[in-house]
Formats: C-alpha cells, structure tokens, sequence
C-alpha cells in the first residue's frame, strides 16, 4: 500500500473565526473519510515575525521559521487557503510564503492547490496573485477545478463554529483534494 | 526509440523581421542539433480573422481556424514566441489562443514554455498575463528557467536578418527546450 | 455653458449581438436622458486588421487605422466595454489599444472607465490586465465604482436584441458614467 | 505662499539596510533642496502585527495600528518603496495597507507613487501587483515616469551605509516626485 500524499495545509487568514481556516478543517475532513490517500496538516503561521533578513544570523533562522521551513521541507504538496485582501494576498500568508522561500527555496519543485472564501468573487484576485508566485519559488499549481466559495449569499455556507455546512462545496472542496493528489503523483512519476 | 514530442511553436507578432519569431527559428535549429527527441513547427497566426464567434456556422469554424485548431490538436507541448505590446500580450496572440479554446478547447492538459524578447524587461510582463490565461485553458507551463531577452542593448542579439546570433542567449533558450521536454514526458507519464 | 465631454466607447466583442456592445448603447441611452454634459460615440474595431508594423508605410497608418486613431485624438474621455475571454483581454480590443498606442501614443493623459458583462465574475479579470496596460499608455482610470455585470445568473440582464433592460444595472452604469464625467473635469484642470 | 504637500513614505523592507529605505531618504534630500514644496516622512511600519481582525477590540485598534493609521489620514499623498518579493509584495507592505484599509479606509482617494530596487527587473512586478490593490483602496497612482532600480549592476548604486549615490537614479527620482506633486495638485483640484 502506497504511503498517503502530504499535504501541508495553510490559511492566509489567522483570526480565530476565519472561513478560511474553516476550509482547511472541512478538508482535513474529507481526507479522513471520502478521499483517500492524502493525510493533510494544518500549520499555523500566526507567530510568525514579519520578514526582516536581519533576523538571519549566522546562517540559521530564528526557531519558529526553522520549524516552519522544516514542515514545508517534509511536504508533498501544499493547500493555501488563500483570502483576498484589498485584491491581493493576505500580508501572514505572503509572510510565511517568503520565509520559506529564503535560502534554500524550500518550495520548489512541488504541487499545490488554491481555495479561498470571502465576499464578492470568493477570493478570486487572490489566487492570480499567488500563482505569480509560484512561478518564481517553482510551484506547481493544478489548473482545474478552481474554488472560489462567496460566503455572503444565502444560504450560510458556514456555521456559528466557522465549520463548513454548505454541501455544493464540501463536494467541490473533494474534487480539489483529488485533483492536487492526482497531479502530486503525477509529478512525483508514480502514475 | 520514442517519438519525438511535437512542439507547435507560435510567435505573437506577425511582422516579417520579427525578433521573437527569430527565437523560434533558433528553437527549431537547436532542435535539430544539440536538443534530441523534439520536433519544434513554427506555425502561423497571421491569416486568422480578429475573434468573432458569428464566423462559426453551423458548429463549424472557418477553414483557417479549423487549419489552426488541428495543429494545436495534434501538438504534444506548445512554445509561445510571446511579445509585450503596452504591458501584455499581443493581439495576434491573443486572438490565436482564443480561437482555440473555442469548445472543445483543444489546449487542455498539455505543457508549454514562453519565451520573449524586447526591450526594458524583454517582455516579460506578457508572460504572466499568458500564465493567468493557462490557468482557465488548463496549460501547463514550466515554471523554470524563465526566458526575457532585452535585444536593446548591445552587443547585438540578432543579425540584420533576424537570426539570433547571441551565444549565451542560445544556452538559456536550449535549457527552455529541455526543461519543457522534461515537463512533457512527466505529464504524459512517461518519465 | 460648458461643452459636453467627448466619450470614445469602444466594446471589446465585435460579435452583433454582444451583450457588451449592448452596455455601450446603454450607456449612450443615459447621456442622452439622466446624464448631462456628456456625449459619447460607440466606435466600431473590428475592421482594424491585425497589429503588424510592415503595414505602417513611409511614416503613415492604413486609412481605416488612422481613421480609428483620430477618433482617439478627438475624445476627452473613453469607455471600455471589455469582455473576458479566458481570464485576460479580447484580442480585438487589445489589436485596437495597440494601434492607437503606435508613436506618437493618442492615448497619454486621459482619464477612462470599464465595463463588463459575462458569466461568472462579469469579466472582471479582463480589467485588471487592462488597467496594467493603461499604466504604459498614461491612462487614468477611475477607480470607483467598478462594473462587473455577470448576465448568466436569472433574472434576464438583456432581452432578445441584446438590450441593457436591468433597472439596476442602468443604476450601476448611471455611477460610471457620471464618476467618469467628474474624473475627466477634474484632470481637465475643470473642478 | 501655498502649504507644502505632506507625502508618507513607506518602505516595504524592514531590514537596516535597506536599499529601498535608501530611496526614501533620498526622496528626503530632494525634497530639501531640489523639489520644492512637499514634505516627505518616512513611517516606520515594523512594529505592526500581522493583520488579526481579532485585534480591533470594541471598534478600536492597537495603539500601533491607530497611529499609524492617523499618520495615512494626515497625508496628501504616499510614496511606497516598494521591494519585489517572489515576484509580488512584500509582506510588512501589504500588512500596512491592509490595516490601514480596514473601516475607515484611510487610504482613499489620494495619490501616490511607486519606487523600487532589486535585482533583475529592479521590483517592478511588485508595482503591478500594488496598482491593483490600489483599485479597491482608491489610489490614484501616477502613471509616468515609473521607477525601478537594478542595484546588481555596476557601477555601485548605494554606499555601505545604503545611501543612494547614483545620479541617474536621482534625477529619475526627482522626476517621480515633481510627478507626483503635480498630480496631487491636479487631484486638489489646485492646479
């Protein structure tokens, strides 16, 4: 039996109720029932100082970046619960992003999957965003399926603990999963 | 011995002393010298009519277009010769892509690398205006190396006859041709 | 009294019924009845023929080109109807943009707006890349509000001859054109 | 004789040395003897959290955030130094605006202007990126002259104490403050 795909799973957002972290736990859900294969960790980045080189001494990274980097050094592939603010990334997911791109760039060379909540187009401007990226730190995105969630129209797609409800997106969510798995094997010469 | 992996090559500007259709031809001479098991084709864009989907009658595309379309069918990995015109793509580009994602969009799930020459940054806005484009054509591009070729400043990069003459330029534009070769037979399986 | 602003509209589908071209004659519907002190002038692209500078002759542009580029030198202000097509600009609008950017570039230092109409987000992607052309070109775009109308949801945006027939879309459409008005006074050195 | 125009400027480096910090303190200089009539304050923003709406208790934000939020308020316009990180913003940038957004957005309607230096293409897709956030903020960005900086090149662009010497770049930084007085005037409606 082939070991499950780690997915690293990181939310933009890093108060306490967000919709965006409640994404992440919906998937952490479904990869412990519907889609197999996948084991997914969700790493906090709210302790995280802002990025300042001059932190690097000798060499060596401040303990909660090292251990950061470390969980992204382990990963197969990533899942950036990715909020839109002002049109763009949220400032603790670009934050992280950067650490772990210092020397060496621990992201490169592995697959990712996007998914964001928010009002108006769910997240959307965020995404493009991230995909640029990527491009430098060598991201592999998957294409299809892409998921924006708009939480502001009826009905509630989450409830009052910022789980999500919403049956539409739990599927769609799973179609994600799958398709991040399918291409993490696929890059990894295993399909 | 396997078959060579067809690459369609298509240059965004359609002028006769084109520079970046120069890179094309300099990809097509490396692919029969030093780069082994690919056949690059130049393909051009130029007779097709500006995107109006009132020239589809009857659920068929004008015979040009339908030309075009089965050349893109029949590719294994795309190379975009793609110049910046005022901060993105150009329009001969533009309109060449579109047409072909008209249904069934026949880029879906292949590879492809972008190159670019020009002045300032050598086009390279252009090319994540073309990656944000993949993204809903499902095309895959390679993430690295990058190409950007600024030709404005000297020593000069091509000849009077367009032909790239720049030995370092050659070097970077061989390491696209094997990083998409790569990439190609990843995505298929086959590495 | 004060001479009517000059509003250039050019719509990005050259296709009859395009639902784009249809916010173009809506929004000269509104400057004729609710919204004073602007004219604006609906001015067709697609007989432009494809950019290539080799038609660009001893200094001088093909007539129908130089026709389209002295409407450009005449208008005070311009209204882009620019659909989406696979995330990014329609070719024909950016084949328009190009050749009126040809030196000397007739756009520089006017102020201009955006509208769209799709599915999904209402083309709005197709803004952003071309607000990043516009910063090349010296246009100054309004950024309040923004359009984005998505037509593929119920209840009917348009009726059958591809009207504007959404009271509230009219409303939204209304704000442009008025936000336009009082950015081009104001740029005009007229406030 | 006409108040001076109080211009922000913000560094997205929180690093001592940075370069990019050196443009302000050279957009300083200028404004003390070659430019005048604008005022130039450089804001520290590395005391800032990480965005965590968590921490607007009762309508009221950290006495960190409220002052830095009261020095956007006071400003007639801003200059961003604006590093290119993986190819977007950086981190403690976006994290200022973002707080600075959040009701009221202290950001709108008033003018700014971007500034960089890196490698390659000297920052400049983090302009982009920025222009695009400020569509949402209602920033009115100039337009020209734009400004990057490759400091990799030589000559020597700054001394070991960051500063910059290279007389190009100040003039071209000049130019980017006699721009962005002019069309701060425009804006005020002074001109």
């Amino acid at each position: 039996m082939a070991a499950a795909i780690k997915i690293v799973a990181i939310s933009g957002s890093i108060r306490k109720a967000s919709n965006n972290t409640g994404l992440i736990r919906a998937a952490i859900e479904l990869s412990k029932s519907v889609v197999e294969g996948v084991e997914i960790e969700n790493v906090d980045i709210s302790n995280l100082p802002l990025l300042n080189t001059d932190l690097e001494k000798g060499g060596t990274y401040p303990a909660e970046i090292e251990a950061f980097r470390q969980k992204i050094v382990a990963a197969d592939a990533f899942l950036f619960a990715s909020p839109e603010y002002n049109y763009s990334l949220s400032a603790p997911l670009k934050n992280a992003i950067d650490w772990a791109s210092r020397p060496p760039n621990v992201w490169a060379g592995k697959p990712a999957a996007i998914v964001s909540v928010g009002g108006g187009h769910g997240g959307a401007k965020s995404h493009y965003h991230l995909r640029q990226v990527g491009v430098f730190l060598d991201i592999h995105f998957i294409n299809k399926p892409e998921f924006f969630l708009n939480a502001f129209q009826p009905p509630a797609k989450f409830n009052s603990d910022g789980d999500l409800i919403d049956e539409a997106a739990k599927n769609n969510l799973k179609a994600i999963l799958l398709s991040l798995k399918a291409f993490t094997l696929k890059l990894q010469g295993k399909n």
